[in-house]
């Protein structure tokens, strides 16, 4: 009866492959709590305590890492993001479970099945019945706030966009969870996205009303952006995000600004919804690009002067499918790793930054490990600390851990190495779910796990000393302590 | 005497270096068939069943990875593509051998010798006359045919030209080798490129004859192409393969696309045949671009209607020494790894042939390693199924093989993880040899045993389930069966 | 007592992590001298047998390695280019250096306090006193000369400005040092950097003053580089090396590059000192690119008349931090790794030089190592030896060992296997310190336990025959003598 076999795999010592990686997650990574500085879990779920009623809605429901594998394995899209049921659905993921040997899912699927579940079993086409039978008669029993305690989540930073009224997080405020701090995070995308005149006309109407701003001017917008950042700072936000191809390498005066402004409002009338009126070149690419570095700069300035952290996501190329883009819409699963140019967007926009003197503090994710060295040598450069009020404040500029695509034991590997190489492993952030599920926390322990197995490797190879406080200090830091210490929510 | 010394690292278990490969391969790697999908034979020896004079003619004579490495070595250019003799080039090449110590080449020779011949020494400047000698003697009793079934192989897809007679698959289909079939492929590079107008329109007249149709009109160049992909359908083809740098990022009307055609015909008497004239700026790089991506496209609904796989051969940076391209020609191992933009091509071809309904299966393969990140994930964005028409058929895209420069250990072991990690390595069609060689059968084995060391070391490494009939009919599929369902030729 | 503790991973077996590896590294490289072929040393601290006064002046006075890791550890700029005293920022760096673990730094620091000065101890906050005082003390009696004795150097490339009277060089040929031989090497940098008008035409004056030479025309320019490369060449210069993003995809003619020096000479007085006036377009962009590519060729085609060989070191990003740059200067710490385009740029100049006749000996180096594989390839592309003039003279182009940020064990690494897997390992020309220190020597002894413990793993692994003799000669030959044998000095 396979179902009663169990993984021999996901072990005590799950990837840990040596002496030192056993005794340094055991007793210094394996026990500490979960500080989940950026994800995209749903406020209104942690407001509302939410039970998932079947592990669809839990696992699967909006799951695009999921659904790529299930189109590879080439089920039909009605069983991903279609009119299928959560049972059939679940099915057919399940089918496609032993394709995925070798894939992060295989890991992460039976290591949430065990963790959450104690569910010892290889998920397949004859297990499935049994795992969502009996995964869906816990998960009745299982909240929100039972997983998050479980867990160990002590932080969880949500992404917001400026507009949004926070109504959730002003309830979890009211009424907190009992060991979880819930905090926004400020992610203004849209109001400097000019692809879509329409759409872009459309927010700034959205986010005047939100900050009781009429938006009909430059500085309305920025006006409108300054008040948002200090309502999401009275809520407890201290962390931006932007998600980008490349940063801009051109300049932007205020009066280019006011122009290109003045050029994209009110022009959703005269142009149509699917872009630009190319003849008319109101709003060229490069007004695009132009428009795109000045709010930048005016939003790291936001975010030096209320001592925030930003986020740059660079590198990922969306909606690559076009059938895909009409007909089931963005994050469904057709974005790809880029190859866009990063290093002349980096350099301007952090060295104008700091020639201002309003440089926050900054963690760079680059979704292209072949820029892992182009990133961690750029935030090497905006460490310089004129004065003594960073002491104790290590790595002002961060290069963030392996994300979406590299968010696996290679892709974490990679970016811990070329980190410690080229800069100090040692004040590493670490970890980060950039989940949008309640069933990824075990992507905490992978996490642990890998940089366990990595430092035990070294240990062992003789690169680093066989000195156990040193180096458990270090992991435990690692896993909680620097981000803690660094994001400061 | 050196001849008797058996090298001592072309062992049974050559690469493998855990148990877990040890079984892998031998109990289900190594007895597969091949089903070489992809090389460049020669149809003519294989419908003569050429017997090689000697070894020079088997291994040496069109083999430019040979030529770069004793040229490396610093061995005099006559002796690789000159007047030298046979059996000097030869000798010659066997003095460089030993300072390929790391290269795979060392490994292919040793193994070559060793699988072929039963050669167990290691090949050097005193050993070259009695390898010489014996190797000639053997191959005298070694057709074509022999080869073949030596090593199992029950396919072979050669690599032609659109106006190719295909007489010698004429033949072989009149009078088939006992378990190998033969198929041509259609590889249509001359027909889009423009940068020797000359040679395009020479080439053009002959496509005409060949098709039967005057080539006046774009049309006619299009109706000609359609032919002889029908043609070569009725042949048996089903596969097409283009040759190039990267695909253009560029937009192009059936306007444009006349357009740019009526300057280019008849510009051969116009224009000299080292390019265009700049200064009349006839035909412009953009021009060039245009035309190539409306003849792209075409391909691309061709292949789709009659159910072809396509290649894209993308990345290689050819004929980079002038002096070498002036007095050698083409393909003689003057080429490298380019580093060109490869996203915004690939996401217009894919996406354009996707919404258009006609993109077909295709197989994606990138010679700068540094974009096997950007390839595998490109390639999963077009896996998507609006029906079930699929059903049965995984990974309609695919990420090839590491490929001419990656075809070794680390190129073919880092593919297969970035597939793994971001893809489904389960369903991946494996091995070609690319190969103008019929001494480079041995290539599978190399591959096979790559890939077992591979899942052996994540066997041992906790990654993968100890599981034997799982991974062992997934190695076997990669070995075989995949490609086999895959291509379906 | 912390100082009594040895470090337990500074062992014989540092790095060398099999029997093979461990064979090979004592058998066959410890012993070899150096041949460091570039370095940044002072020619004035040789020729004045310097004596350090402290382990600041010989550590950390110009290392911007150290003083990026310090400021990545929160430490204020005073203590790493400022006003401190040296003792001060002496323990400031003590105290960065336990965060360091996993970054070279670590094993660099602590193979150097062992090998210079037999300090076992771990450096940190609580053992900088007692480090500081034992190494001051054996520095005292430590002259420059007795450094090179102690590690076996037999050559030192130092890199000097065309413009340099070497009178140092001068001094040593007089009185040479007992065992080390000194050359310089040209690198004129200066003279194609048309960024700053004010500071190009003051160069231009203070050149044509070392040559002998008024330079008011193009060929006044070239006249003064080819007198100074003459000097250079009678003091015992055989090497230039050059620093660039990469090498420009243009083509100059001498009536464009007449024409671009008019533009430039004597524009200095027009312009500011903060660039050309862009408004007048006197030095456009592609200006600079083409007076760069002219005088590239022109430069490649002296080294390649005077038998020298050439340095290509491509792909920094410089100067990233506009405040630092204006503070702090040049060369402090705040560079990185870029992502420029290299191949187009490669192709041309060396195609264009190879075309000519006049490609000299050539080693390129990059600094991004996602271009490792086109640069190995690259290479390869330009050994062609048309005639038997260069015959025992291996491997006429070089992929250039990991270099700067590169200089780590997985860098180093990296680089060698790409070259294995795409070159001739054997034939390559090694390491060099690169460095501005005297402490610096024991980077060959990392370099080459690296390459012995990756050929160590790559015997176990069956990779590679198991016959020292055939592997202990190939490393010997890179540790030393392929070098002296290719370099020629």
């Amino acid at each position: 009866m396979r179902y009663l076999r169990r993984m021999p795999f996901i072990t005590d010592d799950f990837l840990l492959t040596t002496d030192a990686a056993r005794r340094l997650y055991h007793d210094h990574a394996a026990a500490r709590p979960i500080y989940d500085y950026h994800c995209h879990l749903p406020p209104a779920d942690l407001a509302g305590n939410r039970t998932f009623n079947n592990l669809f809605e839990a696992w699967l429901e909006g799951d695009h890492y999921k659904w790529r594998a299930m189109r590879a394995h080439g089920v039909e899209e009605r069983f991903c993001t279609g009119d299928a049921s959560p049972e059939d659905k679940f099915a057919a993921f399940a089918r496609a479970v032993p394709s995925t040997l070798g894939n992060p899912l295989y890991h992460w699927c039976h290591l949430e099945l065990q963790r959450y579940f104690g569910i010892d079993t290889v998920l397949n086409e004859d297990t499935a019945p049994e795992v969502w039978a009996e995964a869906n008669r816990q998960l009745a029993g299982m909240p929100v706030s039972a997983i998050l305690e479980k867990f160990g989540v002590r932080l969880i930073g949500t992404t917001d966009d400026p507009v949004d009224t926070l109504e959730h997080h002003a309830t979890l405020q009211r009424q907190p969870l009992v060991n979880t701090k819930v905090v926004p995070a400020f992610r203004p995308d849209k109001a400097y996205t000019l692809d879509d005149p329409a759409a872009w006309n459309a927010y700034l109407d959205t986010l005047g009303e939100a900050a009781g701003v009429g938006i009909n001017r430059l500085d309305d917008l920025l006006d409108a952006l300054a008040k948002r950042h200090a309502f999401f700072h009275d809520m407890g936000s201290r962390l931006s995000d932007h998600g980008l191809e490349n940063l801009p390498d051109v300049t932007c005066s205020d009066a280019d600004a006011r122009d290109i402004f003045d050029r994209a409002r009110g022009a959703s009338s005269a142009n149509t919804a699917s872009g630009w009126d190319d003849a008319s070149k109101d709003v060229s690419p490069l007004h695009r690009a132009k428009f795109l570095a000045y709010l930048l700069l005016f939003l790291g300035e936001l975010d030096a002067e209320a001592g925030w952290t930003k986020q740059l996501h660079l590198g990922a190329m969306r909606n690559n499918n076009g059938w895909a883009m009409e007909h089931l819409g963005p994050d469904t699963g057709f974005d790809s790793i880029g190859d866009f140019p990063q290093g002349p967007g980096l350099k301007r926009y952090l060295g104008t930054l700091a020639a201002r003197g309003h440089l926050p503090q900054t963690v760079l994710y680059n979704l292209n490990p072949a820029d892992n060295h182009l990133f961690a040598t750029m935030a090497g450069n905006f460490n310089l600390n004129v004065d003594a009020s960073r002491e104790g404040r290590p790595a002002k500029m961060q290069h963030g851990s392996g994300w979406w695509f590299l968010d696996q034991k290679d892709g974490m590997r990679d970016q811990m190495r070329t980190l410690a190489n080229l800069g100090l492993l040692r004040h590493f952030v670490g970890m980060l779910t950039d989940s949008r599920s309640f069933l990824s926390y075990p992507r905490h322990e992978y996490f642990r796990r890998t940089l366990c197995g990595l430092l035990g490797e070294m240990v062992e190879g003789g690169e680093l000393p066989r000195d156990f406080d040193l180096l458990g200090t270090m992991v435990e830091d690692i896993s909680y302590g620097n981000a803690a210490r660094y994001f400061g929510m």
